[in-house]
Parts: C-alpha cells; structure tokens; sequence
C-alpha cells in the first residue's frame, strides 16, 4: 500500500501550467529598460519600440500557448508521467521565453548582433511549440489517455501541432536574413493560431 | 470531428486574467529604487516619494481594473475568439503598465522630462481602459454573448466604459502642464470607480 | 437593470488576495544581491547574511498575514465596497513590503543607517497590520457582513487584531536605538501569530 | 465563542503553495544576465550556458517539489499548526531556490569559487528536500492529521523522503571536487523522482 506520489489530476497539473504561463507572461516586462534620470523620455522610448514590440508578441504568444495548452489538456483524462515530464518541459520552455525576448530586444536596439538574437529567439519559439507537438504524438499513440470524444481526433491534432513549430523554424531562417521581418514572421504566427480552429482544420473535418 | 481548441470557458479564462492582474499589480513594487549602501535613509526615501506614489496609484487602478473585468466577466456567457483577442490585449496593457509606472516615477524624480513621463503614463492608461470600452461595443453588438440578464444594460456598460478612456485623456492633458496634477487626476478616477455603481448609474437603472 | 459591477464574491476576493500574496512572499527574493564575477563566495554570503535574515523574517509575516487573511474573509458574508477598498489598501502594503524589507536588508550590511531602515521596516508593518485592525473594527460596526457563527467573538477579534500593530510599533521604537535587535522583534511577532489561536484568546473564549 | 484564524482547509493551503511554488520556478529566468549592447551574442549566450543550465536544473525540481508537494497533501486530512509551520518552512526553502541557483550560475562562469557557490547550492536544496522530510516524520508522529488510507504507508513515505536530502547532501560533497558534476548529480536527482512510485517503493509495498 502507498502513501505517496498519486497522480496529478489534470485539474491540479491544468493549475500549476496557468500559473506560471500567466507569470511568464507578465514578468516579461521587467525586461525594458526605463529611461536613465534626466534622460529625453521621448527618445528613450522610441529607443526603446523594439524591445516593446517584442515584448508585445511574445506576451501574445504566451497567450495562445495558453489556449494551445488548455485545448491539449482538455483532450486528455489521465496525465500519465510522460504527459507530466513533457509538459513540465514545455513549462520550462514558456517561462525561459523572456530571456530571448531581453536578448531580442536588446539587440534590435544595439544593432550589430540582432540577426543572432532574432535566430535564437525563433529557435526557443520552435522548440517549445515543439513540445506541444511532442505531448500530441505522445498522447496520438497512446489513446487510452485520452477522453473517448478526443480520440479519433488526435491525428488531425499532431499534423496541426507541426504547423507551428515548423513556421517558427521558418522565422529562424528569416532571421538569418533580418531580424525585424522575423519578429514579423511570428506576431502572424500568433494572429494564425488565435484563427478559430474550424476555419484552419476545415479539410480534416 | 475535432479534437483542438474547444473554446475555454469563461471560468477559465477568468482565471487566467485573475493570475495575470494579480502579478502585474504586485510587480510594481521591484521598479522601486533601493537606496545604495552607505546612502541616507531618509534623504533617498524622500527623493523616492514620487515613484512610491505612482507605485500606489497604479495597484489601486488595477485593483479598479480587476473588479471592472469581474463585472465585466460575470456578464459574458460565451466568450468567443473576439472577446478572447480583445481580453488579451486587454491583459498586455495591464501588464505593461508597470513600464510607464517606473517610466513616470523615474523622471517625476529627476525632473525635466517628467511631463513627456506623465503622458506616456495617462496614455497607456487611456488605451488600457479603452479596451474595456472596445470589450463592452464588441458584447453590445453581440448579445447572444451575454448572460440574458445582462443583455437590457449593455448600452449603459457601453456608455459608463467611456468614462474611464475619457478620463485618462483629461490626464494626459492635464500632464502636458503638470506631472504631478496628473497622476493626482488619476488617483481620483481610481476612487471615482471605487464608488458603489448604483450611485454612477442611477439615471440608467 | 444593471449589467456592471456585481460585488466580487468573497471567493473571488480570497482569490486575487492569495495570489498577491504569494506573488508578494515570493517577490522578496529578487532583491538579494549575488555575488559579482570573480568575488569570494563564502564572504560575499556572510556579507548578505542581514539581507538573507530580513528576506526570511519579512516572508514568514506575509505567510502569517496570508493565515490572519483568510481567518478574517471566512468570517465576512458579504463583502461591501468598504471591505474592498480596505482589503485593497490591505494588499498594497503586502506588496509593498518587499521595498522595506530591501532597505533593510542593504542598511544592515553598510551600517550607518541602518537604524534608519528597521524604523522604515517596522512602520510599513505597522501600517499593513493595522489595516487589519481597520477591517475588524469596520466589520465589527457592520455585523450584517459577518457570517452569523462570526458576530459575538468580532469585539475580540478587534482587541486581538490591535495587538499587531502595536507590536510592530514597539519595533519601530527598538529600532531607534539597535537595529539587528528591531529585525529579531518582528521575527517574535511572527511567531506569536503562529500560535494557535485557542491559546492567544483563552480569555474571551 | 472564536472569530479569527480557524485552520485553513488543506485545500486553501494547497492554493497558497501551487502559487508560491508556481511563481518560485518562474522567476527563475530573471537571474540570466542579457547581453550588454553591441555583445557579441553568440559568445555571450556560450558564457551564460552555465547559468542556464542551473536555471534548467532548479526549475525540474521544484517541478518535482511540486509534485512531492501534493502527493504528500493529499494524504494530510487536517493541517494543524505544525503542518502549516513546516510547510511555510518549506515553502521559504523554495522561494529561496533562486538565489542560489545565481550563485551559481554566476561562479560557474567566472570560476574560482564555482565550488563554494555548488555547496551552497547543494545545502539549499538538502535543507529544502529535509523539510519534506520532515513533515513526513511530523505526520507519521500524528496518524490522525492524515487520512485513513494514508496511514498504513506513512513509515514508508518518511524512509522514502529521506532519500532526496540523503542525495543533495552527497551532490554537496561532490561540490567539494567538482561543481558542474554536482549539478549534474541534482539533474540526476530530479530524473530520480520523475520515475513512477510504484518503481521506487516495490520493496516496501
């Protein structure tokens, strides 16, 4: 007989993820640098625009983490361990994403290295949506996990859960080439997911 | 048949933005400037007076702006992909404000830019709470969206959210010749919205 | 008919103030300082030790003021807009408590002011936990907002909640004349609160 | 007849704590230092890896923390003063995870006190991990704080809890030598509780 370590209901795991994608969403403005004593404010804040417009779609894109996020969980009736480890990693994802933001939006404003910031920044995107598309394939192959309405779903959902890690790869190539245009690439990644799900899933219907 | 993207409940979503206004409020404290070592206590404390009292002016008016997102929350019954997109930009305005708080605490402080500071600061609060106003045009339009209840006031609500955008613009106009008038002015629209509604909306009930 | 501005229930209320308050606790670490590149670990932590003490003290009075809390909204049936406002300025001086504590912190360790700064620190905590004596005394006046089983113990539950600020009062005066002393006053405090109940108020029981 | 401070439901306390422990592991990311203007960022994101990787490690863990949190909740049936004491004990151990975890990450990049800031590190989390401890002791003393099913298993669960503090003390001992094999050992820690209980326990089952 067993004392510890029950599961996590999804209720409880659905808990801790709001938390700390609501936290990563709002310590991301810790990151902008106000105006030193006596500095032109004017200036310091069109200065500062890129970091803000950084700030602006990374906070979006934290938010529809958020709803990517609520819709996998609303799909699954038993969080197994792998469904745990998986999303404490795409947690870690989504709270390590102000840094890259910081990084991003320093270097739009300094100038010489903004291509590599704008690279790793659309590098940690891919990687984290990545793991949504990780918990797809995990749960795909797995039904059992999964509640009984959401399973003949679940490959229509892992070839959608591509399309973002794939776009965002995409935008590190762009950035390669101009590190605005990449961050341009994923404030439209963030407008094509808040899309409602029947325009963009019309075909696997 | 689907399996992504149900729409989030209200609840959820409420509890979403509660996690959000909450950080954002208590964020505000680490803008404060912590006296260097071997400082005078009391001097620095005194030159910080005024970014302690943009600190206190902007919990209160979020707090405000909490209790008017409840209302406005509790009225909706089905939060579709509008009110999902606005309630975002909603979110990022309210956590971006502790940028124009240091912003305006800081030259407050320093002196010659603190009227470019208090405009920044009445702005981004005008723009904030007129995406209260753009929620309650958008559920107005839409009453098939609101609890049946709530569905005789929603000119009234559209009417009343008008206040607060109007009112931070008189800030920002006021700012233009006096920084500290201004953050007064919007001290006294936090107590403005604190008042019980039935004394605001008595000509409409 | 109106459409905004129901009363927050007391639940909602609970909600946002358990989150600023755990957001405010766990705020308070940020402002330790850590050691610069290339600097002697073991030395620079001895250095930090007064700043690690008032991190510590300042985070179990805010678990204590989260305990004092939740005792006092289980008693309110009906929060008015003056429980609110209160409860606002309540969470205000939570949230601010962070500031203090890394004033004090920073003047422990570069001495000449530190008097200065256990002053500053134990009149916030006078003023927060006296807004909780504000809230007694207002519910006490209003008994129709306090659940019924709350009514004929609320006159003690106003002398009880004086014993806090005066407490923190009396640090306040023992900072005047020894600082590490006022710091170990408050830690007292905190753990007075932490006792059960039954044994502070066997009097009026 | 008692107003104030009956217990708070286990269920409260948990909320307090998911939030504290949500908002530990989020801020985290704020430690990493962003490249200065004009940095090479390549070079600077290869100096800060370190830094990342305790980021990573301390993250996983108080994950794990979290998930060791519940599990030992769910079996409490009533929290009494002891159990809130350990547990804010507890909870100020995890809160203060992230400021050794700078430590460091700082003295892995500059060197010659990485030991001494990999001991520290290792401490906190022995001393952490003890308290789960702890309260594991405290309620296996007290069968009638935890449920009924519960009760058969607590000897197991306190000779299980000592297993965590048993490996950060042995991680810090390995700090003596060497500090990135000590963080590798804490990873490896946390991999350990991120295997299922019924692996861990069969003997005692």
């Amino acid at each position: 007989m067993e004392v510890a370590a029950p599961e996590p209901t999804t209720a409880r795991l659905e808990g801790l993820s709001d938390g700390i994608i609501a936290i990563a969403a709002t310590l991301l403005v810790i990151e902008l640098a106000v105006p030193a004593a006596g500095e032109d404010v004017g200036h310091a804040l069109r200065e500062e625009l890129p970091a803000i417009a950084a700030f602006a779609v990374s906070f979006l894109t934290i938010l529809i983490f958020w709803v990517n996020h609520h819709a996998l969980f609303r799909a699954v009736a038993r969080p197994d361990r792998g469904v745990q480890f998986l999303n404490g990693l795409l947690l870690l994802g989504i709270s390590f994403l102000s840094y890259p933001t910081a990084v991003l939006g320093r270097t739009l404003q300094a100038g010489p290295y903004e291509r590599s910031g704008a690279v790793f920044y659309a590098l940690v995107l891919a990687g984290t949506s990545g793991l949504f598309a990780g918990l797809w394939v995990y749960l795909a192959a797995r039904p059992q996990l999964l509640a009984p309405w959401a399973r003949p779903g679940a490959a229509a959902a892992v070839r959608r859960s591509l399309v973002g890690p794939g776009l965002y790869l995409l935008a590190a190539l762009v950035a390669l080439a101009d590190a605005p245009v990449a961050l341009a690439v994923v404030a439209l990644v963030a407008l094509y997911f808040a899309l409602p799900p029947h325009i963009l899933s019309r075909r696997s219907a």
